[in-house]
């Protein structure tokens, strides 16, 4: 019966115990050989030796396997023994091997040092071999981190009664923008792959479920290649029936980001201190800053000028991925937080179903060209965007002409004829928050086998 | 603040609560329309009459929308009133309205009865309808039951130390079968849709991970559109790593079974109920048969006699979707169980990676030619495919040449040079468990938007 590294302190030094995994080092020592283990649950020395291995006195079946030289790294074995308490081993407890078996024995031309320190590494090869790399304490935690976010996003979202759905990904034709889609043979028709659920998301809460939310890849058939975009990603997609405007949507999603974090500490903090890496109390998700596009705008320009424009650009028009950097530098500065909220955005920079804001006294028709919409910036990077969405069938056929669409090209939406209740939704990026939460440097290593222009393996 | 319909109980006469929803039903009696309102968590009668909707002795508010003729069918409203108890009402207590507000009013062509009976309706107007069709309770609970099998298919998973991950749907070529793939176009660069993430979480396992899930969909380009069959699914994928055979498998998808049974049991009460379905109990599935392969043949050819071959079939030479059937009624009858697995499938019909059968005494050379492979059957159709994997890569190599495949189809693999412990998996079919949970007589109709080689919409 096999028993995790984690768990072997639980065992007396009399009791035989049976572990299995890699072998992730291999040092001699005065004729011992001691040996780290790696299974899915912690490290764990391996002593082997004639003499220390015998644990109550019996001798250790030597065979030829368990020499240094048969063995190599990254091989898989189990290995049966005693325990015994060593300050000096990991988790201050080894294991003094009676017996030892290679289940997979490794070929001695590793790609890369998996044992070894993976910032060497470069990005490429750790996405060329990502099944190797993975094995490696410090990249597996930023899954072990992701594993979490998609818990936490989906039990909390339960918890306040939504429902989660899953929604084709092949779909007649995008309504964001007919040109970043990537084109699938489907029998004798041409469909694409969805950049978002956004119109099943739309059409499921007009369909009584009210609130639901999807896990799921969603495509962008963008070409160009940066730390921040992945051409597959998986979206965390949010929609809520029956709310007023995107500050509903804000309120829900700083629940749920305490909620994440508040996960990720509890769950990953081995992860965490792997990375040097905290997330943010909930004190601090709920504080963060709410701010409209305009003032958004011109505080970032002002944090520009501050730095001197260290960073080379001229005044900035819109929130771009500088003036996301910049606002959350303020920020933080400013307000001790790591998350900042712009809404308001003009609906020049929105899709067409985004709903628009609600006429206030002292308004000029300009600021009525403004939308219940947001984006969510963390750590200097868009993870989210959002907004109340159009639910008058009328109102939406009315703004179609303005983005080059017909009433054909949102055949879908037809059921809002048929009772729509106000509604709106965002999506976080999984892959965007996992780099952020880690302090990643480009957002291709916080996906398992990310896809980009060039890359369509592993 | 608005109130759902199934907590209206809990509030006093002589509290004016406020309800939202979509208009279920109209009636009028000797004056008095009976409004039923259908929210995202029950129905609830709202009574429109100036004397009785008055509540504390107040008017109500006549508002133009109140009266009958403005009230249309699934339109959204909002309500506000008072409960009182009636016996009569759905729930035991109706809401005795003193104002109504029409928010989104819909139009008087439904294309289908929505309150009606949904089994006069056909699957093709059900499905083209997707967003109406799921406001009839019957076809909702249909998703509300896939929800809890997918919550707790993970639930389960994670309490047995497995990772969630998620792999990329966007693949170099396919090894199950190269004809079933769905092509899209990447850039410069063909690339096909996964059929499964069979590759990925192996060498996930191989990773170090040792254990791992996923809920993603999956693509078959199969031309025959049966009842069985979907083009793009649902795909509830595990591979667990230091195994000994496709027994630990079974008895790891019995325990998963019988928690999802429980879940559904537990969460989805009215959900059966509606469709009068029932889910077996625990030791039901953890009394499941195991029948080798031969054996299950033989079965299922005996019960075919014993019936006559009343299906009108010949001898059965594999274990065909009849011969699902039979051995399901078999083990229902002989045995009182409506799951049976069936292992040890010869290799042919095993895709090139599943594990021989070990050598027992008394096997003929025939025999030997069989797989650690398994299906399970449920209420006579199979909705898992799984077996023990080859993880000795010099092994795998070796049958390469009979599926007619080379080192480099199977690159991926070859992490397993690198050490890869003994292993296995098995996938569900989330659609076809949501199916034959509920009895629903196609597999389109537990997927939100089914694809099939006609339907790409909605």
């Amino acid at each position: 019966m096999r028993v995790l590294a984690k768990d072997i302190a639980q065992f007396q030094e009399t009791q035989e115990v049976e572990v299995s995994g890699w072998v992730h080092r291999i040092r001699e020592l005065g004729g011992i050989t001691f040996v780290i283990l790696r299974d899915r649950s912690a490290l764990l020395q391996l002593v082997l030796s004639g003499e220390e291995a015998s644990g109550e006195g019996a001798p250790v079946e030597k065979t030829p396997d368990t020499t240094a030289g048969a063995l190599t790294l990254e091989s898989v074995i189990t290995a049966r023994g005693f325990p015994a308490k060593n300050e000096k081993a990991v988790g201050g407890v080894e294991l003094r091997v009676r017996s030892l078996e290679i289940i997979s024995k490794a070929e001695g031309d590793l790609p890369f040092q998996v044992n070894g320190d993976i910032n060497k590494v470069g990005l490429e090869v750790i996405l060329d071999n990502r099944a190797l790399s993975l094995r490696n304490p410090k990249i597996k935690a930023i899954f072990k981190v992701q594993a979490t976010i998609i818990e936490a996003f989906s039990t909390y979202l339960r918890s306040q009664d939504f429902t989660e759905i899953k929604t084709s990904k092949l779909v007649g034709g995008g309504t964001e923008g007919g040109a970043e889609l990537f084109e699938v043979e489907y029998f004798d028709k041409k469909v694409y792959l969805a950049q978002s659920p956004q119109i099943y998301k739309q059409i499921m809460v007009a369909s009584g479920l009210e609130r639901v939310f999807e896990v799921a890849p969603a495509y962008r058939a963008e070409k160009h290649d940066t730390p921040r975009h992945l051409n597959e990603y998986v979206s965390l997609d949010v929609e809520m029936g029956f709310i007023e405007s995107e500050l509903d949507l804000i309120a829900l999603e700083k629940g749920l980001l305490a909620h994440i974090f508040a996960e990720v500490a509890q769950k990953n903090e081995a992860e965490l201190e792997l990375w040097k890496a905290s997330v943010p109390d909930a004190a601090a998700v709920q504080g963060a800053p709410i701010i409209p596009y305009d003032e958004a705008l011109k505080i970032a320009n002002e944090e520009a000028a501050r730095k001197g424009n260290a960073s080379g650009g001229g005044r900035m028009f819109d929130i771009n991925p500088e003036a996301e950097r910049l606002l959350c530098d303020w920020a933080r500065r400013e307000q001790g937080v790591e998350l900042v909220f712009v809404n308001e955005f003009p609906r020049r920079y929105r899709p067409f179903y985004t709903y628009p804001r609600a006429a206030r006294s002292g308004d000029s028709g300009e600021g009525l060209t403004s939308t219940m919409s947001f984006d969510a910036l963390f750590r200097g990077l868009e993870i989210t965007t959002g907004g109340r969405r159009q639910h008058d069938y009328h109102a939406l056929l009315e703004v179609l002409p303005k983005f080059g669409l017909t009433e054909e090209d949102i055949a879908g939406y037809r059921v809002f004829k048929y009772g729509c209740p106000p509604h709106g939704g965002f999506a976080i990026g999984c892959e965007r928050l996992t780099q952020k939460l880690l302090g990643l440097s480009n957002v291709k290593e916080a996906s398992l086998f990310p896809r980009d222009r060039k890359r369509v393996t592993p």
